[in-house]
């Protein structure tokens, strides 16, 4: 192995003393015009590479963006980073991917990973959506910051959202409007708030939750199925509330069975995001029951196989593409220098009426 | 906003020259004490970071990965990243991500924005498997290179692949076991070796194709096609070879429409990828075709929807996660000075038999 050459190396081959290839290199201080070239011509014979990395101890820009995405394997963040490297291509601007896998541990190395890197701004999908200590120091160290998908507590970032509560009223409201009165939800429900489905519903329903709380998507999006059955003046039954407690299609699939299982199961599910709906869809496969004939299915997030699954999938299809822009724009006017108060995009989920709801039977 | 504080400002601040400030905070070559604790002082005042950075321009090691995969949407890439990122993990590495999407350009920008981060080595998917000066020359700059999912002709280094000839020649084979004579391909066939379809069948059949040769992986898929014809004494009719010719699933479509209007259709059809499997799907949807009852489908990587399709859709699986491992296994041997000749790791693919492949009707 041919090792990387150092400003030392170059040093030592120049005949100079660390510290002048270094200003040599780097590009700042004086040094006499023939030193120069025998420093310049060292490092082209070793095949240093004078890189963008010594220039930016100077100039304290790297034209790069770090983006810390909550889980590298989910379709979710796929489009959203198609949408944050078109716009920073635009700009000139190289993208850093690294992943938190929802873990806060490795979120906070990823961040200190990318400020190592030096990289002028970064994209984060926070996995603690309250306490983010890691994050409140960026601004600090000069580094501009945008969330994304979700908003932590009193941190005042710009941050790109989708209308989750709204697009799950809707949705449910949709099944409620084809007829279903016992509609079973199944849901992530981790993060934020952590506390019992029951406090959380009679939270809602008092009233008492605010935009403020720092909600991850899947509780918000209860909220909506909430907010649809009090439009509707239809009771809210917690057996048909489902909590897969893990962001994984199999912990889906153990509580759609839950809930078929009932002595008065539902007529329809919603399903509240991809995975959750791929665990659904599987268990409805594995009893055989056919949509929507024997039961109605809204789900969340329009991943490619709803398109083309038999029947194809009604979904609240998140504007992911947007949303990577979106965040990318904001991104851009910080690093170069605007000063605007700090903006809350929240973005609406269309709602995609394919063949999975039908009257119940 | 506050701008990244950088070696002059601290300079400025402790009233010392910008070399003497680098000199400190790099740490290297000399500076009086009092000094270097006013350099300090300045730089806590002033919220600069004395990172990692800094240091590696000294020795020369950042203890950081970086991969350039060719689709960042690409399922296929998700559990390759997850493999790679759980074994740089074990060695306390850290991973960059960055995106080619299998444009050359965009890739040489890739590997020059992953240089210019000073990573100690590299694991890339080529999207040229012949020039690729780019990445011949990351050796003499003492960054360690592994390749997955492509070979580069003539460049010798540690590379992790599938052996695509095999799967697709048993993937084939069985169809032609079940009893089909007729069977249609879908593949992409951009890429090397880039010529005439009928050309390259001409080599296959002629046996002058060696392993040598840098083909794309369709292109290795339709060697496969080709083979199990062969083997099994069946003429190959070249309406039956449909080349997308673009790596999208609506590609895949219009050729399957293609194939199944003939006059004398397939009864059986060959996907040769996730892409290329999820084209032929819609067409058979679109087209309201059973599985396996009005034709047989054989695919090629397991997507999440293969599994809960229904029926659940026969494929052939590459060894993703096991690819991304090994592929990272690799790349740490060279970082930690193996000086062992280079390896090719052709790993084989398992053909998953679910229920989309029958007799013919």
């Amino acid at each position: 192995m041919k090792p990387r050459r150092t400003i030392a190396d170059v040093a030592r081959l120049a005949g100079v003393s660390t510290a002048t290839a270094g200003r040599v290199l780097g590009g700042y201080g004086y040094a006499a015009e023939a030193t120069r070239e025998q420093v310049l011509k060292a490092a082209h014979e070793l095949g240093y590479r004078p890189n963008a990395l010594a220039r930016s101890l100077i100039t304290g820009k790297t034209r790069t963006v770090g983006v810390v995405t909550g889980d590298i394997q989910n379709a979710f963040y796929a489009s959203i980073l198609r949408g944050i490297s078109d716009v920073l291509g635009q700009h000139g601007f190289g993208l850093l991917i690294t992943n938190s896998d929802e873990n806060l541990e490795q979120e906070v190395r990823a961040v200190e990973l990318l400020l190592e890197k030096q990289v002028d701004g970064m994209i984060v999908s926070p996995c603690d959506t309250r306490g983010a200590q890691h994050l409140r120091g960026l601004a600090a160290a000069g580094v501009q910051l945008v969330l994304i998908d979700r908003a932590v507590a009193g941190l005042e970032v710009d941050r790109v959202l989708t209308d989750n509560v709204a697009a799950a009223e809707h949705s449910v409201a949709q099944l409620i409007a084809a007829g279903h009165r016992r509609i079973g939800i199944v849901a992530e429900l981790v993060g934020e708030p952590r506390g019992q489905v029951a406090d959380f519903i009679r939270r809602v329903q008092r009233g008492t939750l605010t935009a403020a709380d720092p909600l991850y998507p899947s509780w918000q999006r209860l909220w909506g199925y909430v907010r649809a059955h009090q439009a509707a003046g239809l009771a809210v039954d917690p057996a048909l509330i489902r909590r897969a407690g893990v962001y994984a299609p199999d912990a889906a699939r153990v509580q759609t069975h839950l809930l078929l299982d009932l002595a008065a199961p539902p007529t329809a599910l919603f399903a509240t995001d991809g995975t959750m709906s791929e665990g659904v869809v599987r268990a409805l496969s594995d009893r055989g029951l056919d949509l929507p004939r024997d039961l109605s299915l809204s789900c969340f997030d329009d991943l490619d196989w709803m398109g083309f699954y038999r029947p194809g999938i009604t979904t609240a299809a998140q504007p992911r593409l947007a949303m990577g822009e979106a965040a990318a724009h904001l991104l851009m006017e910080r690093i170069d220098g605007a000063t605007v108060p700090f903006r809350s995009v929240v973005l609406p989920a269309e709602l995609i009426r394919r063949g999975s709801v039908a009257p119940p039977a």
